[in-house]
């Protein structure tokens, strides 16, 4: 394989083989301890939710043809037969022309389909409760099985769970679920100019920024992180500390500089390791295209961009939606999710044809219309430009560039 | 103080009461567990970063003066004086007609204020270099300075931090950092007809999902949850529990049946503590407005809606924000940020004037178009509407619905 940047494969090749890893195995974990995980397995309901029909609000369970066309001027006289607890089946069975207090939530007796507001109501003396409201059938009724059928999936494996799964999952009695192991991914950083952050650095010196910037785009997304340090610029020294990470780690993410010697280390130092195949070398995004990947036996090594910007695009476009692929995600590259959808480009940006260009916007909100996104131009070794960044415009590989007022997808970062 | 629903305020009224709580203190966290939280104190660089004129390239630090008008077919000739080490500060000095060889990241020598890319150029024998392009002062160049200056704020106090301020404090050598720290939230249910979520309910029982959901919804945003499981339904047993959950938190989250009865023990149990007072009973807002706030010293308390939907939503819309505000975020209920920004109502939806309204939607991608926002409708006892759901969209209070194909704002849920 020729190591220059001639061996550039698309973007969504570079995804298939990222998708060509296996998702990693499952754990249990309690409901408490799993939203932001992926869910693994199918939730079936074991019973129908609600259980019963229910009330949503406080008034009269009545049968709503007792009730049909009552207004204020016009009201529905009820027999009130009982007064329920909101927290027992009820007994009692309405005969039309009876009706019976109800609270929010509690189960609705038989021959009742629909619930008047006690705010449309008029308790009279000796239980005779006016009704000033109409009722149709299942008015102000949580019907049994509207959530959950009995038997049924409720949730699918490879849902993200947020805290409307976990209620689901609560309301189903499920204690613990089984989701995706969280990715262990280790970090190094390669380059004979970098210190340590707690160093100061000498003119031509830097310091190590993209160990701790790479940890915490790794665990946004559910993934647990070890940073090895600096590596020598050599391959023994990189063989070495890729061999210890790769033998810790599910994903190994190594950043140096973009050079080509760097590059051509880091895949001598990939293919030096047993069982390990070179899979891509370079992608064709910007910033970003000098990306490498590698596979060690199951495992898979990433050669990111030494550039703070370049490899902080690469994680948010390829590496993140990669590290929710390994935790089981359905749809982890599907990019109708992004976040942000639609914005108007300030002004015109040219890109080159052939490559993705993903261009750091900030957004100016505007009232009633879609935001503006403005360009944040700037060099990719600088910081600068992801931290003003909200965002990142894709430019596709087959535009010349995006023309001002076009209506662009963002993906937040 | 009267306990109807007539004691409604406005949602900027509530947030301005949330507001009024203190910010909490601060913590000193590693650079590698900062990542979510929010920066309590500036950054002020103690050096300019980059600390020198550094290379974006591989190629040769040149004067552009030299190069200037340089073409494939009118190449500039260079004398080549030196090779530069990345990770070393140059100590030659480039005269009129020299260039160094430089590597992506090194440091430029004095006289020189531009990179050619070493695709843009040929060596020849004998030292001389020929440039093919044209270039201008500052090309291929990350200034000194450009990122941070010596003595200037690099980040504002209340910034949340995510991987690019990491990367930013990481390359100002800031080893720890001064973040704000996280709410405890203690979590409250009550209601008679609760049961855990390990218990099987009879007909008109329901399992707690309130609990699992709330501290889903508090750790997302950065907060401790501790969930203190189902308190009956009565006024001793919730004054209790209150009392210990507000001794042991910053925030306690009460939430109950919306029903009347419900809603005067809560207000009974906060007025039953040293030091409280009830600040709001009510708010205009739709789903949620049963929601409660008091303030025992300087502690929160909400009752939130037992509704499972109703409960999500004024989490989302005041409560997570508050949790921000508490760890010092600088614009925790600025709308400006939601996700998701402007959708179009794929129908017309009514709303009452008055109250603000949170349309649960999900969103159909469109190609080109910003997307199309669906009402979820259904029962706020529900489930399904917030599961369904990807997004709330608002309806001012002063509007009486949204118009088919009106711009929308997404809170993304």
């Amino acid at each position: 394989m020729k190591h220059g940047f001639f061996d550039m494969i698309s973007r969504e090749a570079f995804e298939r083989l990222l998708l060509g890893f296996p998702r990693l195995g499952t754990e249990a974990v309690s409901l408490y301890d799993a939203s932001g995980r992926i869910l693994a397995e199918p939730l079936v309901a074991e019973h129908d939710w609600p259980l019963t029909d229910r009330s949503c609000m406080d008034g009269f369970a009545v049968n709503a043809r007792d009730a049909f066309g009552a207004s204020e001027s016009n009201p529905a006289y009820l027999e009130c037969v009982a007064e329920l607890s909101v927290e027992e089946e009820p007994v009692i069975t309405l005969d039309r022309g009876e009706c019976a207090r109800i609270s929010t939530g509690g189960s609705l007796p038989a021959g009742a389909d629909a619930v008047v507001m006690v705010e449309h109501t008029l308790s009279m003396e000796g239980g005779t409760v006016e009704i000033h409201k109409a009722a149709a059938p299942g008015l102000n009724v949580m019907r049994r099985g509207e959530d959950a059928r009995a038997g049924a999936t409720a949730l699918e494996a490879g849902t993200p769970l947020r805290a409307q799964e976990v209620g689901m999952a609560a309301a189903l009695g499920f204690e613990t679920l089984s989701v995706g192991l969280r990715p262990r991914v280790g970090i190094l950083s390669t380059g004979d100019e970098l210190v340590p952050v707690a160093d100061t650095p000498r003119p031509g010196q830097v310091r190590d920024v993209n160990s701790s910037a790479l940890a915490a785009m790794s665990e946004t997304c559910g993934a647990s992180s070890t940073c090895y340090g600096i590596t020598p610029d050599d391959l023994d020294s990189l063989t070495e500390a890729l061999k210890r990470s790769v033998a810790e780690n599910d994903v190994t993410l190594l950043s140096g500089g973009s050079s080509i010697g760097v590059r051509d280390y880091t895949v001598a130092a990939i293919e030096a390791l047993p069982e390990s195949s070179l899979l891509a070398h370079g992608v064709a995004i910007s910033p970003g295209k000098p990306a490498i990947l590698g596979r060690v036996g199951d495992r898979a090594v990433l050669g990111l961009p030494g550039q703070v910007a370049s490899a902080q695009v690469v994680m948010a476009v390829l590496v993140q939606p990669f590290l929710r692929h390994l935790q089981g995600h359905a749809a982890a590259y599907e990019r109708a999710g992004w976040a942000c959808v639609h914005a108007e480009m300030a002004r015109n940006v040219a890109s080159k044809q052939g490559r993705e260009d993903y261009v750091r916007v900030r957004l100016e909100e505007r009232e009633g219309m879609p935001p503006l996104a403005h360009p944040v131009l700037g060099k990719s070794g600088l910081l600068r430009t992801m931290l003003r960044a909200e965002g990142l415009a894709v430019i596709p590989a087959d535009a010349e560039g995006l023309y001002k007022d076009a209506l662009i997808k963002i993906l937040t970062i």
